[in-house]
């Protein structure tokens, strides 16, 4: 049974405590063998990647058919039903729209005693994009990722997807074509990292790695960071619907249904202060368990990991939510902005009876990758500035730099550093 | 002695990738000791930190005397000398202004069908910064990192400094004083990290962690990502020099030196068009660095490190900077800013002859925590941005939900997610 709270319990905070420290990933210890799988790609390249898909995937490759043809992905196009295209195509142009708005603007200006400072962003050169195989791999995913790094301006998205025994999602490589991405290997795991971080014979080496993956995928991005840059490493869905008495309970049911089928790691949690709305959630839940087709994987999240929190009014909701920091953050209140204004730390907000979390995974605008397991405290969801990278810029006249010069040279002096004072003092004649 | 390459040499792609590849720091291999060391801050707490202080910096403290008193910081303030507490104050009035330009924008708008779409920065409730202890515990370290975060908005910074035998540097306390922070506690290394990232009794536990350190700082920082927010973990310090034959060939080689100076892994470069201008800057860096407190440490990085590239022409610097990637940039050349445009990887660039790299590190304004090891490729140095986080907004009306979920529920079903489809198809009574 999902956790009951009620924030005027006299155990309540150890309560929270304990649901806050939970750990809900089993936490494998893929770390040696994904070390021995970077390894090995470095030193063999193509060969390793063609050894290692036919032990993980079952497939048999050759260096010419790491790469999937151009024919594979106007195939898969072709094959797409017109409402499923449709759907994808109404979600890339809204994605589209509402990444454009976060480009960064160049900052340059010239200061009282005239030093020139500035900021400029230029687009990272490379990205690789990873998609899980199997039923993970989920077309709306490769738009959230690939669609912000078009917009920021990257040249070349290569993605990586493997296929089990050869099988690939046509719906990833159809959103792949939507996106502009025509660079796309059938390989997958710590491989697939190794071979994105330092290239092969085939794959030449990214500047960057994004998107989900695995135990090993994660492990890997985690050990080829520094060599390239890569996203968050992604945790298990969460999502907390702050609710008052007035909803349907079948609404509210459903939303925290919607991040539970995701995963029996995922995290549903909900805060209200109506105890009989907290009962009718609770039984609309298990009657709406009952009628999915990932039913199981929902009941395992929603029995070990879900939570009713009972609160004596809602004026105490922000405070719980800031210390969760959902990765979703659903507000099914009459004043959904008065409530947000309070808030701080969550990855999404969804204002409002009628904006199930559902809308932004798929078509709102906003990007899908979030910060999960309280991360929001700290980071934000995937954006163009997770493409991009800023130069500041500094340009001094003679006049400028008799001007700062002398107090660099006394900050130089006392932190020991005497050639820093030479660079400055040697153009001052001094 | 230093690498010299010429770009039309037969060899120099190879010589030029392995310039690139060179691995400049000596991997220790502190992961088993770091971990230790945090697993026994969670389990004993301050208890930890007094007993790992006493071993490590020589140091006996107690709960009482982890934190530095307000009066040890008024002290060390009194006792700067007017002239250090003025460059110091003129470091922190104009990096604060230049920052002040980087806070991001709040984003709301409502859409052609409705649909209210969004994006809200708020700062980083808690920062840990850590300062090095010893001959790299530098104040401008402090004013680097404090006032981004202060500018963004942080409420709480905690600053952590090892004080080896007992000593801090008084300097450290009075920029720590000018930024307005006075939660200071004398510990370092690993057990710094693991109390910053999950509390003990006196030290509350922060949200993310910034500031460089050693390799057990390195470490600790990568190992409790995740928990917390990390920084960059910052390499030694690069620079690269693109001059004409025009300049001054000893101020070319003070820039260089201003690098070497750091540590013996740091790394000075400098590409040319000019062989005599080549040789007129390496005899340059000889004659300087028989002048340098620091010339041992200057002399390791520049043989080991160092290198001179020639060109035909500075047409090809562009290419071959950006594969570098450098951390600081300076364009010692008549026309910086027709180079600049060609320019994309670089941390920051100092344009023009006099603009000395060393400005930066201390009274230009712009920050001196700068990508590394060729992580300008796809990072960008310390801002404003390192201290907020974004949340995404939506807010549909019962008609926007009518336009759009249709295709949330099409994108739903093809990705075999139900209760995704449910949580629309409910509010739509589908």
């Amino acid at each position: 049974m999902p956790s009951r709270l009620n924030s005027t319990d006299a155990g309540f905070e150890a309560d929270f405590r304990a649901l806050l420290g939970a750990k809900r990933e089993a936490s494998t210890d893929v770390d040696d063998a994904v070390r021995d799988i970077i390894a090995k790609v470095r030193a063999e390249g193509d060969a390793a990647l063609i050894e290692l898909t036919s032990r993980f995937d079952g497939l048999e490759l050759t260096a010419a058919t790491l790469r999937v043809g151009a024919d594979e992905i106007e195939a898969a196009h072709a094959a797409t039903a017109p409402e499923t295209l449709a759907a994808l195509e109404l979600a890339y142009e809204r994605i589209k729209s509402h990444h454009e708005r976060q480009r960064p603007s160049d900052d340059r200006y010239i200061d009282a005693i005239g030093v020139e400072l500035g900021s400029r962003w230029t687009a990272v050169e490379s990205v690789g994009l990873y998609v899980p195989g199997g039923t993970a791999s989920y077309p709306s995913s490769v738009l959230m990722n690939a669609i912000p790094a078009k917009v920021a301006g990257v040249e070349r998205i290569a993605m990586a997807v493997p296929a089990m025994r050869g099988a690939l999602n046509p719906l990833v490589l159809a959103a792949a074509r939507l996106c502009g991405v025509d660079e796309i290997y059938r390989i997958g795991g710590a491989q697939a990292i190794a071979a994105f971080a330092y290239g092969t014979e085939t794959i030449a080496p990214v500047a960057k790695i994004v998107g989900p993956g695995n135990a090993y995928v994660a492990a890997a991005k985690r050990r080829v960071f520094g060599t390239v840059g890569i996203d968050m490493v992604a945790g298990p869905s969460e999502i907390l619907v702050i609710a008052d008495g007035e909803n349907d309970p079948d609404w509210i049911a459903a939303d925290l249904l919607s991040q539970a089928e995701h995963d029996v790691a995922a995290q549903s949690i909900m805060i209200t202060d109506d105890a009989a709305f907290a009962d009718a959630v609770a039984g609309a839940v298990e009657r709406q368990l009952g009628q999915l087709s990932r039913g199981e994987t929902a009941r395992a999240s929603w029995n070990d990991h879900g939570a009713i929190i009972l609160v004596p009014s809602l004026d105490a909701a922000p405070a719980l939510s800031d210390r969760i920091a959902p990765e979703h953050l659903e507000l099914a209140v009459e004043d959904p902005e008065t409530l947000f204004a309070r808030l701080r730390n969550a990855g999404a907000v969804f204002l409002g009876r009628h904006t199930p979390e559902v809308i932004g995974d798929y078509v709102g605008g906003s990007n899908h990758v979030l910060p999960t397991a309280r991360s929001a405290r700290f980071s934000s969801g995937l954006s163009v500035l997770d493409f991009v990278k800023r130069t500041s810029i500094l340009k001094l006249g003679p006049e400028q730099l008799r001007a700062l010069g002398p107090a660099a040279m006394e900050l130089a002096r006392v932190e020991g550093l005497d050639a820093h004072g030479r660079s400055v003092s040697i153009r001052l004649n001094l």
